[in-house]
């Protein structure tokens, strides 16, 4: 996992944060699918993503608007239907849609 | 680490995505003492923070508004100063303030 490589704000977040379940019960599969789905989604931005040894997991995605949000939940929805759904995956998720208005970094000189 | 308990939106948001630099050298006591000033920053409404095996880590803080945003960046700014400063501890860091729009969540039933 790394860094995505976003435009200048302004652009919208959709921050997810989960507690996974026990067992894989086909979660790689979905997440990677879920990955590639996301990618090919209008709007995309990028993603970032992280889960540490305790189960707590944070996947910020960036869309270039609401709209293409939602078409990305609609997508999100379905598969979670076509599967075994998301609460077999996690055990509580709390989402939350912003609005990027800044934005700055830093690149450690070589 | 677990969920913020947040208030209804709007409310701002920090991401912090960052790729840590080998070895410790002072990291674990400021991210503790990071957490602890956080928390008594006028407007701060919660913390989630999540680094996966290869390194890579969100965190995501939660504001009432965005002066206290500029309020809890100098105190960082301030905790990097005194200390060997946020170049010893990561490799590259990029941050992105918004304001959250909307939220929902899930729990799984018991």
């Amino acid at each position: 996992m790394t860094f995505a490589a976003l435009p200048k704000p302004p652009y919208y977040v959709v921050t997810f944060a989960s507690i996974r379940t026990d067992g894989d019960n086909g979660y790689t599969d979905m997440a990677v699918r879920m990955g590639e789905l996301a990618a090919q989604q209008p709007g995309y931005l990028g993603i970032e993503s992280a889960r540490g040894p305790d189960g707590f997991g944070i996947t910020n995605s960036f869309w270039a608007d609401e709209e293409s949000i939602r078409g990305w939940k609609c997508v999100v929805d379905h598969l979670a239907a076509q599967r075994s759904g998301r609460e077999t995956w996690y055990e509580q998720y709390e989402v939350r849609i912003g609005r990027i208005e800044r934005a700055y970094g830093f690149n450690k000189p070589a």
